[in-house]
């Protein structure tokens, strides 16, 4: 495992933080470049021809970021990266041996893409009631076993990568009132999900979550911030 | 592998057409159960409590189809089954085993879901313009290898998987005319994409996925034109 992987990312975009909590979860070494997103380099399509992070070049020789050699692979979509580090890493740690479970956490993943991040999105960038966002964060609750650290059981697996930058970035943007909602609606939203018993479970999951090394690592509270700031200018 | 499998399916929809192939290939045994998706049976929330298709029950008991047992696992969503069948099977025939290989599978996956599904219900489910769909399919065939029989080289992956049931239903409802599209204008589509040059390297993918075994025995060509027939009423 000595090929070069230089890992193209963004502190604010929780789809490329999913790369960086998988790439510390696996311990594969890597260089990391911040890509601005409101400012992309004219050289970043010859990494990732759409544009978006997380995106990585692997393998043929050491290169400057700006210049990414044609004899790298290019790989792009954080799921697929998630996956891709997973399956390059020792015993593979973050998907269990057996094939129920594996479905598991993939059934989970897939949840958080159809019944979550939409609802997210939706309050979050479109301002539209919040009614969706608790229906969708129940939804995956319900998914959780009754007692577990993680999704799918007390192992951590790509369910728990998926998940965590958005409940990550979810708490920031409620409690400190950023988004496309009412000045005020956040805290609000966010004072349901913290004292609901409804919520419990989520709660339990995410505290879970947020206990993990690999979390507290690749986490940027005040990057997060300083960007919903500048998006979503009421709160300064 | 001696646990039985119970395939909760439906001939029309290319999502359980995804799971039919998955078993044809890995040759795992399975019951059949055809769903009606106009008429769901009212036992079926116990099999998949979001009622699609497709679904399975897995292990325990041998059960009557309407009677899924306690001990059986519910497992649904067509890509996680996809994975499930490859993994229960002997050597994995669906995904090669090379990480960077298996990256290239998955992000073919990824953009059928994100390019061209979306492209494709919006021109057959809502009329509008073949531009996007022709786009869709353009940006997917990008993604082969300038010469290969299939999604990432000459083995068949669960890339392939994933997009025949689509390809198959879009040549049935173009050529066909049935769709939310103005009458006549599904096969000037049609026409448009099996002779003009730059559709070239996708006709020759389709026409290696079609000629898989997997393929002609799953997919039930006078079903899905009954349906079609029958949700597009202008053809009969």
């Amino acid at each position: 495992m000595t090929s070069q992987i230089t890992l193209y990312t963004a502190k604010i975009c929780p789809y490329a933080h999913r790369a960086e909590i998988a790439l510390a979860e696996t311990g594969i070494p890597f260089k990391r470049v911040e890509i601005d997103l409101k400012n992309k380099p004219e050289w970043y399509p010859n990494v990732n021809p759409r544009g978006q992070v997380p995106a990585i070049t692997y393998g043929g020789p050491d290169h400057p970021p700006e210049k990414p050699s044609p004899e790298a692979e290019k790989i792009a979509e954080s799921l697929v990266l998630v996956d891709f580090f997973n399956d390059l890493a020792p015993n593979h740690p973050l998907l269990p041996t057996d094939p129920v479970r594996r479905a598991k956490a993939r059934y989970f993943v897939e949840a958080i893409g159809s019944r979550f991040t939409p609802a997210w999105y939706a309050s979050y960038m479109r301002g539209e009631p919040f009614d969706k966002l608790f229906d969708g964060l129940e939804s995956l609750q319900a998914l959780l076993p009754a007692t577990s650290k993680y999704a799918i059981g007390d192992e951590y697996t790509i369910a728990d990568v998926a998940a965590t930058p958005f409940f990550a970035r979810l708490e920031v943007a409620l409690r400190d009132d950023f988004g496309a909602f009412a000045q005020g609606e956040g805290p609000k939203a966010w004072k349901t999900l913290t004292t609901e018993p409804r919520f419990a479970r989520w709660r339990e999951y995410y505290a879970n979550l947020k206990a993990r090394e690999s979390f507290k690592k690749t986490f940027d509270e005040d990057a997060v911030k300083r960007s919903f700031a500048v998006r979503f200018a009421r709160n300064q």
